[in-house]
């Protein structure tokens, strides 16, 4: 075997044992009984460190420099996705042989203790009783940080930010969120203002039998194109995509009184859900076979969510759906009120809740303390201020306390600096892939709203899915629309969806 | 650390990745989408792969004569609970050691080459179909006897045997099954003539709904002392217990016509599931704190199935249960009919289907004809005539076509040779437990009646759940009960519960 045949071997391997973890991770959100839960640990816990072994072994710094020896000498050429499967290769080898054992474990250690003690600050408002813990996990991650800016030659943030975003960094970030955060406050004024005068959208009242929105839900699942032979719909607490390409399992949470948030959650998941699916699959279980990072796979839900199933022409194929399926009569049941409805800013407290207008502010302000957090700029001690007075510039709003300020979200007391800004990265790819699509492709719009979504899969199939890690993300949007990233592009979105 | 120590490490991360294996396999049988077979045979076999490197990498040997080392000098000395792990582990190593890689893979091939065959070759009753893969399949089996036989210092039969009885030998089952076989023919005669007597046992009609089936299935696996936050029941093409013992899955199939069988199937996984948890929590993930074996894992289940969910006082207490869940009528309905029903002893084809009478005449028919083969004594070209002498002799049938005949079961077609004596063990270790059970409890009997299972559950956890493989299956019994197996017990249950 040549060194490359080896670490597909391994990293085949290591691919099999992840998606065992993945799915027994799917198991524990959805119907493991709750003494399962330290077998589980064990269970992922072996998992994880064979993985880690895997990677960390001697034999693969070996492997990838002979693999670069047989490529460079032409014993052993490799094709542009064999390439393209080595540079990911040694970038996961980099981060995973970065982080001495022993930081690992203290990491490991004090997210798991802070996340548990957030569980019972969030809930009591109570910032000072997470306070100490949280610093402890900073200390870790700004190590972390620092160890792995050295391996990869980038910039503390940028090396945490790697892990979620391959190859991004907070200098193009910040040229962007700059461009939104300058056009927000300005915008949604003037989107209240011309929300203000149109109905107020009212709210279908229920109940709504669970049965029913499980089988709506499943219906439009269907008409974006998840196939029931390659993946699952199951309930959990917290709505996610698991699984694997060829088993895919979303989760949603029902609301009896409010079928909306299911289904338009679970349209969102069957986003995720797809681009899995159309990932090429002859690389199934080789790091260039695997979805191109978060922002990239929150560009696909959101494209399907936001910008196909919120657009006026779904949900006017939606609205007599829902109101045959939950026997709704009225005009609150017409597609003309649930666009409205489907549509509505308002800017709040709660980034899980917010609309797709406020959501960057959310995002933008994370990003910007997380930035200066890391970076050794700010202490933790100041963080609430610091997030009250954001909210204000951003939102015009002060959280009454930080319960639903910088206490709502898990990520930072569970250790992980640098996700933030990939959801807003991914709504904006969102916005630029949609737009390519039916400039290229016409009829998708008509299509979308007679609930076939088969033209503009077969794009996202060609254009997104099937490239899995082969470009980099600028690389994959360029090829896509023809340009990187545009913050225009979404501005253009957002000013003819809700300034129209 | 003490070689113990590395040894105990090294055999729980074992565990973990077994115990993700078994969830996985539980997942694959109940709730996996067809497309998602071939990345679950991927994570498998890295499972399988893993689990295997671990316990044949060289440490393991060394560790084990540094422990015996530890142990003998005084440096390390083990308690009884310690030594008998030290000797489990020892058993897995020479397990694993003793095959060479190559035929380990060559059987992975054979048989589920076989197995696919088979899966034609039974509904077409065609064992020539299946012949030259089954000969495959015996012929590398003999190697794996052989090379095991020489390590574990027994006979090639006892070899394949101890993977699912250690320590069990063809001589002591031999003296047991021949004493069974001279036994059944003549106490099957007395049984048909006396059960002609009595009135014919009369088969409640359905349909009854599953979701009724399966509300009184829980209600009763709930009074026999399952906890269903330690385990789950669900739905499979075959019924079995999974998952780990503090989250057990056992499954069921329910047929609309038939309640019984998925009742009488759901309380005998059941048994199954209450070993597993009963097993000695201080020694989970560690190899003495498994499961005695499969004869007295088959003993548990037939203990609460046979022994007790079969007995007229329990049968009894079912009745009215039973019939206000389907809304029955009638003297169908009435205890006397069920017992009669529940304990109908009819000679047939099917293992599967058999009763308790004439369930030990398959099995002994079976066990001949696997140690003749595995032994040289006889080829497959002989099988189909075998079979049906020996049923012929023990049960007075032939069978019609090879399907009904030496195709019926998977075992053989999969390389499992060995485990049929587990069955008819488990079913006579069970007789003798609950024997014992009564006369050092004797209101067990009353206490089933009532549905309450408590004092049974109390001694077994005693007498074997809390051992788990601290004592060989011999030293067990004779611990639980006073004597090793004795087949004169079983036969006086089958006497007092036949022949009333």
């Amino acid at each position: 075997m040549t060194a490359y045949e080896h670490l597909t071997e391994r990293f085949a391997r290591h691919a099999a044992l992840s998606e065992a973890a993945g799915m027994l991770h799917w198991d524990s959100s959805t119907l493991m009984p709750r003494g399962g839960s330290d077998a589980r640990t064990e269970q992922l816990t072996a998992l994880n460190l064979t993985c880690h072994e895997l990677i960390t072994a001697s034999e693969v710094g070996d492997h990838l420099a002979q693999a670069d020896a047989e490529q460079k000498s032409g014993s052993r050429p490799l094709s542009d996705w064999e390439t393209a499967n080595l540079r990911e290769m040694r970038r996961l080898w980099l981060h995973a042989t970065a982080l001495p054992e022993d930081l690992v474990a203290a990491q490991s250690r004090a997210n798991s203790h802070c996340e548990m003690l957030w569980r019972e600050a969030r809930p009591a408002a109570d910032y000072a009783m997470v306070l100490p813990a949280l610093k402890e996990v900073l200390s870790l991650s700004r190590q972390e940080a620092s160890v792995k800016a050295e391996a990869l030659g980038c910039s503390p943030y940028d090396a945490l930010l790697d892990l979620y975003e391959p190859g991004g960094s907070a200098a193009e970030i910040d040229v962007i969120f700059d461009d939104i955060a300058a056009f927000l406050p300005d915008f949604l004024e003037q989107v209240l203002t011309h929300q203000g005068k149109q109905p107020t959208p009212q709210v279908p009242s229920g109940p709504f039998p669970i049965e029913k929105q499980e089988a709506l839900g499943r219906q439009l699942m269907g008409a974006v194109g998840f196939d029931f032979d390659f993946g699952r719909l199951d309930v959990s607490l917290h709505p996610f995509c698991g699984g694997v390409p060829d088993d895919v399992r979303i989760t949603t949470r029902y609301d009896v009184d409010d079928f909306a948030k299911s289904l338009m959650g679970v349209l969102h998941e069957t986003g995720h859900a797809l681009y899995e699916r159309g990932l090429p699959q002859e690389w199934r279980r080789q790091p260039v076979g695997t979805a191109r990072g978060m922002a990239m796979h929150e560009s696909q839900s959101l494209l399907i969510e936001m910008q196909a199933c919120r657009s006026a022409a779904f949900v006017a194929f939606l609205a007599p759906l829902a109101k045959e399926a939950f026997g709704g009569q009225g005009p609150t049941w017409e597609a003309d009120n649930l666009i409205r409805l489907y549509n509505q800013v308002k800017p709040d407290f709660i980034r899980v809740d917010a609309d797709e207008v406020t959501y960057p502010a959310h995002i933008i302000l994370r990003y910007r303390l997380e930035k200066a957090l890391i970076a050794g700029e700010m202490e933790l001690e100041d963080l609430p201020a610091a997030w009250n007075e954001q909210m204000r510039g951003l939102l015009g709003l002060v959280p009454p306390h930080d319960g639903v300020g910088c206490l709502q979200d898990i990520h930072w007391y569970d250790g992980a600096w640098g996700y933030f800004p990939t959801y807003s990265l991914g709504a904006m790819t969102a916005a630029q892939l949609f737009h390519a699509a039916v400039a290229e492709v016409p009829e998708i719009p008509d299509a979308i709203g007679r609930g076939d979504f088969s033209p503009l899969m077969a794009w996202l199939r060609e254009k997104v899915h099937g490239l899995g890690s082969l470009l980099s993300t600028p690389e994959t949007i360029k090829q896509a629309t023809g340009q990187t990233l545009d913050p225009e592009i979404f501005k253009n979105h957002l000013r003819q969806r809700y300034l129209p």
